[in-house]
């Protein structure tokens, strides 16, 4: 854990021990495009990084890019799509979006992945049909998001638009590979286990260095253009996560890697940057696969349905966590139950070693609002009216897809307790800095700190709530605006 | 709006124009019990405030103090308190609570009580027994939170705590008149119209001045023992809350002074302090009196019920907020609708100029649910189960009181829109520096900031959320807490 100092006068500096146009603090997806593009632009460009070599969180990551628009899988696999189209589901899908990091993102998404691509991410062009967290396979394009569910299906048309780098399970790290071969192309300086903990300021209040140590060695760097803040969230900063997101006390399981500790949104803060959104954060019950458990049906501890099931497994875990005493039950038939897939998904959740409890198991729904515990005749009532429509192929509540529609009606019925704190939820954060759409870290009031970027998860960016989520949206976000906040620092004169 | 600089070294000061031992910043309920202690501690105090006289938020609010363990009021009124009670009150109806604080303020409460009275506070030795927002007389005693409500009910004993001060309407005026008069009292300097927009640190990181302006000049204070930050929330600061509360940028009635600008808390921030729970805030729904509408249901879009209604109104509205796009209907019926005070009530808000709106009127549940759009079925089985628990005096839902139970069977029926955006929510800020009971500042890794105290709303207090709010909170949080950073700050070295 890197602990923050206030910031340092430039007249207070011994004598700057390195000097280059650019630094780059964190050497994930975000730091590596920043650097890859400033460098591109033509600045002297140092990468410092705390680990011992880069990676960051990306590498370890499932490896989607939220990508639209019309990019070449999408047209190889038949699937229209336009930057209106995406840029209008961002929007919608989540309530407080960055309308023109939104719009700049829609409309150089399929620039961006062929950018990737030539910087030798590999990308197949072929589709994974099911509905999965992430697919096993090397497969590319798959649903990730929202986008088929009511009301976002309504405004935009909806469209798969994960694109996975081409390899098995997790594959951020083949995103990370390809990236670090490229810079490693160009003359960019690369420091590691050196930990940055202050920033240099001068009389003007521009950030002009960065304070950092290496092998208990104190160093000062100068940074002629600008210092860009690539250093990851702050999950593994419990007093932080403890001050921002105290629902995370429960029993998550935190995602990122070690160095995910808050300090680059610190550094940021040091200098009077906005840290905004901050209790905002990526949460999920990742329920499926197997995808037939999608046909059951979500209940809180009053019985009562809160969310649509066919949901992204991030927005059904949001919806859950903010139920009464964060209670949820997932109802199931015969039909669901007795899937192959079942005992498998029961006993060894996915990525996981935690498993979802089944809990009950009764031949009627009044015996299982019974054994749940439920106040009688509610799940009764959800039942009858929601099997009623499913009949009819409607869910006029939340207007579930018709593809997981079928009236639960086979005895015995089944649920399982997805409460937070009993099922496996992973969750990360998601609140950073304030910062423009080309990088400029911003103060509360709005106004430009000098000499400072940042992107990826030392700002806030696309990925804003859970709610909204959808995989790829976080390696998306860190790689275009990275590259963004690379060029301007290396266009400030 | 005081635009915060970043901290200024000591030794760029050109000259202390002035030099006290505490600079207290802001001259409102915090402020002024602050003064007051620490200047009886012996300490020598100037207070700035950037209005132009003393008062603050807390001059303008209702006058509610929330108090218990046994004051001389609840024990003239009958009405059996303890310290324990209130302690577990507030840990339990506030999700996130701070302990410390919450157990040093129940165990001093009832001195607390008295120290106010001896400050010449007036408080009355009676009890105004209906359910209302603020009694519209002088009577003290009130019921103001969630006490009797289901589960806070089972785990500690009700009892009413809001203690108002003895005036008709709002009476927060008669708080603060008699804390200044005791400050005029005191050798205690005043600075009005001075906006203190920068701190000023040694070479250690210690913070021991202010620099401020009045009628444009400059000024450079010194604080030898310490500065206490005591200058409100920020929900006048719109960029503010908009990184924080995105949510607000609805219809809310920002409630407060014009000099909630958030200044304070930037302040501490400039050095390092942690601004925790920032999305956090008051919210409420003021749809009482009349208190005859508490025998009437809320539902959200679907038809389904999402709170007990005879909650204190900011935990209704905050859960109504918390419903899909924020929508939610008042459902009365004929034996509630008449009541005489209804046209008041729906014309005329209390402390508002905006009207809840009625919508529908319909001669049966099925009628009112078509009518307001809901899906069929929800708010027929919705009413049912409640109707047949009521006829039962039972709610197994939300186990609402009995004094608010009996079933909703007298057509016509009505309905209210009771959604954000619609109906006249009024909200302020409740996030804050992070601070220890005795007001040190602390930053996000829980360190303190030597040389800073905050109070207030700007520390994060026992007011945290909308859901466990309780008038009278704030300007009890405020003034205790207040007391214990003057003494605090005085008895530094």
């Amino acid at each position: 854990m890197t602990t923050i100092q206030r910031p340092l006068q430039e007249s207070e500096v011994p004598d700057w021990s390195h000097r280059s146009e650019i630094l780059v603090v964190g050497y994930g997806g975000a730091g590596s495009c920043a650097a890859l593009e400033a460098a591109r632009a033509g600045a002297d460009v140092t990468i410092l990084e705390v680990a011992g070599g880069g990676g960051g969180t990306t590498a370890l990551c499932g490896g989607h890019v939220y990508c639209g628009g019309g990019t070449p899988v999408q047209k190889a696999c038949d699937f229209p799509d336009s930057a209106e189209d995406l840029f209008q589901f961002l929007i919608h899908s989540t309530p407080f979006q960055d309308d023109q990091k939104a719009r700049l993102y829609s409309d150089r998404s399929v620039e961006h992945f062929e950018w990737l691509e030539s910087q030798g991410v590999p990308f197949r062009r072929d589709y994974y049909p099911h509905r999965h967290s992430l697919q096993p396979d090397a497969t590319c394009l798959i649903w990730t998001g929202n986008e088929k569910v009511w009301p976002f299906s309504e405004v935009a048309r909806p469209a798969p638009r994960g694109h996975k780098a081409a390899g098995d399970g997790d594959a951020g790290h083949l995103i990370m590979r390809a990236l670090m071969e490229r810079v490693d192309e160009l003359p960019i300086e690369k420091r590691y286990d050196t930990a940055v903990d202050r920033l240099i300021v001068n009389d003007q209040q521009r950030v002009v260095g960065v304070a950092a140590s290496q092998y208990g060695e104190r160093f000062y760097l100068r940074a002629d253009k600008g210092v860009i803040l690539t250093a990851g969230g702050f999950i593994m900063n419990h007093p932080m996560v403890a001050n921002h997101i105290p629902d995370f006390k429960k029993d998550i399981l935190d995602h990122g890697s070690p160095y995910d500790d808050g300090s680059g949104i610190q550094l940021g803060m040091s200098v009077g940057g906005a840290a905004i959104h901050m209790s905002e954060h990526f949460i999920t019950l990742p329920f499926y696969p197997p995808a037939d458990l999608t046909f059951g049906i979500l209940v809180n501890r009053h019985g009562q349905r809160f969310v649509s099931e066919d949901s992204y497994h991030a927005r059904v875990g949001d919806a859950a966590m903010k139920q009464t005493d964060h209670m949820a039950y997932l109802i199931v038939d015969d039909s669901c139950f007795h899937h192959p897939d079942i005992n498998r998904f029961v006993h060894e959740m996915p990525r996981t070693d935690v498993a979802i409890e089944h809990v009950a198991t009764e031949g009627s729904i009044a015996g299982l609002e019974s054994a749940l515990g439920l106040p009688e005749g509610t799940l009764q009532a959800t039942l009858a009216i929601y099997n009623a429509n499913a009949a009819k192929g409607k869910d006029p509540i939340f207007h579930k897809s018709t593809d997981w529609l079928r009236p639960l009606d086979q005895p015995p019925y089944a649920a399982f307790d997805v409460s937070l704190g009993r099922a496996p939820y992973v969750g990360f954060t998601l609140g950073g800095l304030s910062t423009r759409a080309t990088g400029e870290v911003l103060d509360e009031q709005g106004s430009i700190i000098e000499g400072l970027y940042a992107a990826g998860r030392n700002s806030c960016g696309l990925p804003r709530s859970a709610e909204g989520y959808a995989s790829g949206l976080s390696v998306g976000d860190a790689t275009f605006f990275g590259r963004l906040a690379g060029r301007q620092a290396a266009s400030t004169d």
